[in-house]
């Protein structure tokens, strides 16, 4: 794969990105995302570069099952924040579809007068494979954002799958959004995004579904009581809003600024950050590892039969691990005692 | 370390095993959890014998927050188990505690009756670090105890960390004990264990706690109709016990009975065995990999102060593991490619 456009430097991309050029951010991130080894190089020296200049933001998460109007309420929130003269950037996460240029205009489009906003940037991560995967190019992705003075970042996840547990290790604050349906209300959502929330949001809470909405917001309140209270002491709270009828947006977002306040008061804010970067440089490691290991030709080799072994009980799982490790090493792994 | 015992061979081992020879059973045990390299290889080789004959149980997970009276339903359980004539193995693991005389002779005495009955065999786990760790040695204690001829597994932790997680991992049901308390009712539960349960019991539901008990099965209920149901079709149902009052035991044990006569005839019994193996395949994969990585002693000898600087802020999560990774590798992780 060649690229048609001029190769930028690693100068032309930290002074670019410095300088809030949209342009030269949208090629940083595409550059993160690259799996060309001459690209990684590049990207690892760019991102050192700008780190200095990153973290200077809120980073918040948002999720919900398709169709509870995740763009549409990102619009409205972005508007509100646009409007206060603050810069936001959009970072979207779709497992199921690779880059393209599709799913980009795709996502430019689902965010009409967000993406045309000139303090708003708008960006759908490629999903990725290689080493360290789309998750952490995405948080590679916000701290080129921030260098790039966006003081609020979202990232969009569609709320189903492992991607939130990812997401949910790389931002401040995480916004589950939710639909009032008539029945069962979490069904889509994993209970364990619910635990992870920061605060629900209740959508669509207009004409019809008005009461509806209510009633949800009354029953998550009790279910969140059942649940143990954070070691931060907060407490989520449970939220409604429209688009339509635009209601609900400056509570959401007061309450998000009230969060960065208690826990930067807190120390928690912090902390966090820390131990979230601590936490993706031992990802980054086991990836790396792991990566190493699978992606030997010996071990690609034998791992299939291995498998049918272990799978129908002809051989012991912790066996199997040591003799594949075993014959990886005697090929190139061989560690000095 | 040296063992006092007369050391048993291989076939000391296995054939003690196979005839369910109790002493042989728990001295095989303690050699699968010892991290001398001498005695790895001999349990790889144990474990690799007796494979065949293990696997015919159901092993059932217990858990629940200290106090909800683990030990006594698992005393009025077991009973009603081995009263059927079934032989019943229970495994405990508490990851705080370090194997001692101490800790053991105290499980002992916590399941008095159970623990001299000819038909049960009580073994605490130690909470190992090594390679694998404490819960694949847990793992490999079920297969020893299968192949000993025992039917029933129980593996009881405490319900308030990680292990339960693992635990889910190597066991068919997972059963979850809860204390019918005034409020919260899931405090120091988290909320991802309630995910895990294939059945929620509730103890103590006698005297006083009765109608308590009553009240508390009817919120639970409710708050598990607010979660989406499991792929195999089974909804896990809120039970309410007494050991006191040897009450509801004989219920429990039928829902675990239906649970494996649905799952068996679904295929989902077997498949979810032969994942769970292919899971800790991997799992052990990954840890032999990190310990190989984390015990190198350029790693350790530069892990703290890079850590500091990621924490700081100064240097980025993935760079840093890219270069610890390459110091391991240009140390003897050299990949021929």
């Amino acid at each position: 794969m060649r690229h048609r456009k001029k190769r930028l430097s690693k100068e032309d991309f930290v002074q670019g990105v410095l300088a809030g050029n949209k342009t030269v951010l949208g090629r940083a991130i595409t550059l993160v995302e690259s799996d060309l080894v001459e690209d990684q190089h590049l990207s690892r020296e760019v991102l050192q570069e700008i780190l200095p200049y990153s973290g200077n933001s809120i980073r918040l998460g948002i999720t919900g099952v398709p169709g509870v109007g995740k763009s549409t309420f990102i619009e409205s929130l972005g508007q509100h924040i646009t409007e206060k003269g603050k810069k936001l950037a959009v970072l979207t996460i779709d497992p199921s579809s690779q880059r393209s240029k599709g799913s980009i205009l795709g996502d430019k489009t689902r965010m009409e007068t967000l993406s045309h906003h000139p303090l708003a940037f708008i960006r759908p991560s490629a999903s990725g494979s290689s080493l360290g995967g789309v998750n952490n190019h995405t948080r590679e992705s916000v701290l080129l954002c921030e260098a790039a003075g966006y003081e609020i970042i979202f990232i969009e996840t569609v709320g189903v799958g492992q991607s939130e547990t990812t997401v949910h290790g790389m931002v401040d604050f995480f916004l589950l959004l939710m639909l009032a349906g008539a029945g069962d209300e979490l069904q889509g959502i994993k209970k364990g995004i619910m635990e992870m929330a920061d605060a629900l949001v209740i959508t669509k809470s207009d004409g019809n579904n008005f009461k509806m909405a209510k009633r949800a917001k009354a029953e998550y309140k009790s279910a969140l009581h059942l649940f143990p209270p954070s070691p931060t002491g907060w407490f989520p709270p449970v939220l409604t809003c429209s688009a339509l009828e635009s209601t609900g947006i400056q509570e959401i977002w007061e309450v998000v600024e009230k969060y960065k306040k208690d826990m930067k008061a807190k120390g928690y804010f912090d902390s966090k950050r820390q131990q979230q970067q601590l936490f993706w440089m031992h990802e980054n490691i086991r990836e790396l590892l792991e990566s190493r290991f699978y992606q030997h030709p010996i071990v690609s080799k034998r791992l299939g039969e291995v498998e049918n072994e272990v799978g129908a009980g002809k051989k012991e799982a912790f066996t199997a691990a040591q003799e594949l490790l075993q014959a990886f090493e005697e090929d190139g792994f061989s560690q000095k005692k």
